[in-house]
């Protein structure tokens, strides 16, 4: 639109991209970033606090854009059961949102239109886009994305769409068992339990009683002949092999990007996990197990297209902008 | 099209279920049967001889023709490892079949435009359109479909759409343990060696020595207090909960048809394998678990509508026809 001057404003969106602890801030254009930032989610305050610092996050990103700019949309990333379809969080266990009709109220604070998803599922888009979904340089067709850090939950798109089933599609983290630990869905013995960043720092600490820093700090021991850090770990791959072969077996999908913040441990991780599903698929071809690469960053990037399809803008060139800003090496600067 | 009187030939469809055993053939006009009938699939001969005998069905079933009709296409449904998009039977262990692109042969045999698909996804169309897929009339646009005969295997209906990924999609009944029994497959302890109805009837037999007639057999000994029986038929309704469980896990999906020929065992099937599925879902709601209402004749129904639609006939009012025909209590006649 034009300035006082004449010229032309480039349009902008707001990504939000709301964890439990974090809600984090991207500002894009079509060619790449333009802010970033992270504020306390405030959670323990209670829903309504917590949906607060979103809306306050998103009015700073909005004031903050340069004069060259305008916003076009706002893009948000929710964990939970989300209904995409509805723009309804059904329930987020970490928020303590439950039917909270997000797009409408966001909508109603900013006055710009607003592109919603899972978190996982944004993520996985973003990968699909723009980073480990791509092969020749086109996204796959179809994607199983495992995000597994604190939580573990999955996303899949079949045939280029995602599949969301009212929220539920890809909450692989819960159920399918009957005996093991209490997990906090109320069930007993889930992969969360077990698999999750989390749980394997937990499960650690409650063999030794000792404290460690995260998952990554039991793979070091576990590399440095700590038997039980080791039987941890084992444990934990063990579980997100079934897991894989389990979306594997389910869907047929051979493209599986595994991120979330276990990736880090890289190899230590990939190697056993692609043995694992390997040992228990017998009519499926092997799939390719690929690490993904937007790092903590894919939920923001994913945030990042919703906003640009609400807005009505044409993702293409925003993708290849995009595509050579994060190509491999170079890393998503300034959105993790 | 005009006779020679000038009055106009009605479209029939040829439809062929091809199975191990038989090739049911149903041929349809756009408002019911107007001939059934089955041949031995004699894939004991080799692929090829299966092959001819297909195509033969076909050809009888269209010289059949009363002189009112007009063929108008072929329907084609096929077990296996079979890739709707390509239209490539890519691999059946029972007929010999691999990669035969068995659309372009039959289409070249025939002259007629073929359509083509895995007889359970098949079935679960047939289900979803005219059978325990209609939710007050209307087909529901997520539908899980099991298929519990001699083999096991799923078929998933999201957003209305048929997953294939490639002919690997909803093959559950094989890989996903790596002990147990030996499989067909190559693998170990696969569903398929517990919880179809071939395994059922073979695990009684190899733990008494008994020979029996089927599952629907070892069903009657376990209610009349046999206790393998009992521990046979157990074995299977955990297996299938667990298989069905996973179903949900990965996809979100909430409605669930039962099928194959397992199913004739009813509600001493459908209660323990509902509370067993119950069981192993915690953050998903819990399913609705019904079973198909086609029964055998789900395959060839499914082979109709594929007909139909490469014929390119609006579907609409031969499904009116056929939901007529085909009302619960009523069966389908002719086609089983």
């Amino acid at each position: 639109m034009p300035t006082s001057e004449g010229s032309v404003l480039r349009p902008a969106v707001v990504a939000l991209d709301v964890g439990g602890t974090y809600v984090k801030c991207l500002t894009v254009d079509e060619t790449g970033v333009l802010a970033s930032d992270s504020v306390p989610t405030r959670a323990a305050d209670g829903p309504e606090a917590a949906f607060r610092v979103v809306c306050e996050a998103a009015t700073a990103a909005l004031g903050a854009l340069p004069p060259t700019h305008t916003a076009a949309g706002i893009g948000l990333a929710v964990p939970g059961t989300v209904d995409e379809h509805r723009g309804v969080c059904v329930h987020s266990e970490n928020l303590g949102w439950r039917e909270l009709p997000v797009v409408e109220r966001l909508a109603a604070h900013t006055g710009l239109p607003v592109g919603f998803g899972h978190d996982v599922r944004a993520g996985a888009t973003a990968e699909r886009r723009l980073g480990a979904g791509l092969d020749a340089g086109a996204p796959v067709a179809d994607q199983l994305y495992v995000s597994v850090g604190t939580g573990l939950a999955a996303a899949l798109v079949l045939d280029g769409r995602l599949v969301v089933s009212g929220g539920y599609a890809g909450e692989i983290g819960h159920g399918g068992a009957t005996t093991g630990l209490p997990c906090v869905c109320g069930g007993h013995g889930c992969a969360e339990t077990v698999a999750s960043a989390a749980a394997i720092a937990r499960r650690y600490t409650a063999a030794t009683g000792t404290t460690v820093d995260g998952a990554r700090d039991v793979l070091a021991r576990a590399t440095d002949g700590d038997a039980v850090a080791r039987q941890v770990w084992d444990d934990a791959v063990d579980v997100l092999g079934a897991l894989v072969a389990d979306l594997v077996r389910v869907t047929g999908v051979a493209h599986v990007v595994v991120g979330g913040g276990l990736i880090h441990a890289g190899d230590a991780l990939l190697t056993p996990l692609r043995q694992a599903v390997g040992e228990l698929l017998t009519v499926h071809p092997e799939p390719r197990v690929v690490p993904a690469a937007l790092g903590g960053a894919a939920g923001s990037w994913g945030a990042a297209l919703l906003g640009w399809q609400a807005a009505g803008v044409d993702l293409d060139p925003v993708l290849t902008g995009y595509a050579e800003l994060l190509r491999p090496g170079d890393g998503p600067a300034g959105a993790g």
